[in-house]
């Protein structure tokens, strides 16, 4: 059906090999969360994803992403993939078939719980929550729009999920996918180091973070504030606690809701 | 001050030449929109916006992205640019004094209109109308946090504009960058071939953008709406008009208030 396989990075879950293989064995990274990405700019994976902490997660193996690239299942000699607007008006709109038909690859061999998602302006906007929820799936499909979308007949009849990553228009969905990405695989258990460095940031308690500051203590003569410099701990968490209350209620009094 | 000079994507903006060089001649793309990125991460420029139109706009110097090397200003021989927090707990800090030193190179030779940003989930979230003021602009600084943050001196002391990508964590601000540049640059005149994709899409008119279709015009027993095929532009109109109102009401309720 395709031209080329799916492109895995990281681990690779399947070696070639003479060996019988022993069927009873449990596959390599069966149970590794993954991502498979629907998109026409395979080349962009893993991208920014290799890299720091989502990208050494990677490679030990701690999750896995694989790319599907949409121009495969094209139809024609040109591999079309998309066509003109049924109605009229400007841009093209990916085909359901050709859609569908990587849709169908992509989700073949998925286990559990395992959502379609589609990065799109008009879907739900990714928040902790969603990221906290995606990072305790299976795994997840993702598909990357182009142009002026997809055949809405694609997203009915799979029950894809709409993701949206904000209140503004991209050129594709590639990029949306990354942030989707990156905030959900950083709450896979092993890929931060730290897991003080989740308890205390931004929305874990629905709480904007405070500031934070570190060396010099002076600097232009600006200074750290004091209580910070005490040495004693109730106080810094209480100052804390109150500068984080001040930040949401002075930025984001929805939060507080 | 720095180990390596800045580096620039696209068209070059200065050429090495024995030639005087005639000082009244306007600088090449003095006056084309710019992106000055601060990251720990330049690798990851111009990445995927070096793809698809935003590249293609690029390289046709419609914009151009210059990135500052963090590390570049590090203190110390390991050029550390994170020291602990001040007050005690996990993660690490971006120096301010660092962070300074950067911000006051890339703001050098920046004109008019040219805020400074900082990617951080506290500031004010992206939107279409952001997009919008910023591609108006001449020009934009950004800087990339990574760890626990940047120390809150820099930001004071700079007037630095918290903008966020939505209501979750990432591992760093370079994905959000990304996201920022795409949804700004594709607003510059010229980047995008047909001015009415625009005027259709999500947000423009602060509704949802309506389903699309397009052949084939039966797929998996669904059809494509029958008006979108009457041929009868009027009607056609109509429907997407009520379909967008249908979707947002449905979605995002908040959009019609």
């Amino acid at each position: 059906m395709t031209d080329s396989p799916k492109r895995s990075h990281g681990r690779k879950a399947i070696k070639l090999t003479a060996q019988p293989t022993d069927l009873m064995a449990p596959a390599p990274l069966a149970h590794v969360w993954t991502a498979r990405v629907i998109t026409l700019m395979p080349g962009t994976f893993p991208g920014i994803l290799g890299e720091s902490l989502t990208g050494k997660a990677l490679r030990e193996g701690r999750w896995q992403l694989e790319t599907i690239n949409l121009r495969d299942y094209g139809v024609g000699k040109h591999k079309n993939v998309d066509d003109t607007p049924a109605g009229g008006g400007a841009g093209m709109v990916l085909r359901p078939d050709v859609v569908g038909r990587a849709i169908e690859d992509a989700t073949g061999g998925t286990r559990g719980n395992w959502p379609i998602l589609y990065m799109s302006p008009r879907g739900k906007r990714i928040d902790q929550e969603m990221a906290r929820t995606l990072s305790a799936c299976d795994g997840v499909t993702i598909l990357c729009g182009r142009f002026e979308g997809v055949d809405e007949r694609v997203l009915e009849h799979y029950g894809i999920q709409e993701v949206s990553l904000g209140d503004f228009v991209m050129t594709g969905g590639e990029i949306a996918a990354h942030a989707l990405l990156d905030a959900t695989v950083r709450l896979i258990p092993g890929v931060l180091g730290n897991a003080e460095s989740i308890e205390e940031e931004s929305f874990s308690n629905g709480r904007l973070e405070h500031g934070q500051y570190t060396r010099p203590a002076v600097w232009k003569g600006r200074e750290i504030p004091e209580v910070l410099m005490s040495g004693h701990h109730g106080k810094v968490a209480d100052w804390r606690k109150e500068e984080s209350e001040r930040i949401t209620r002075e930025r984001r009094p929805d939060l507080l809701e």
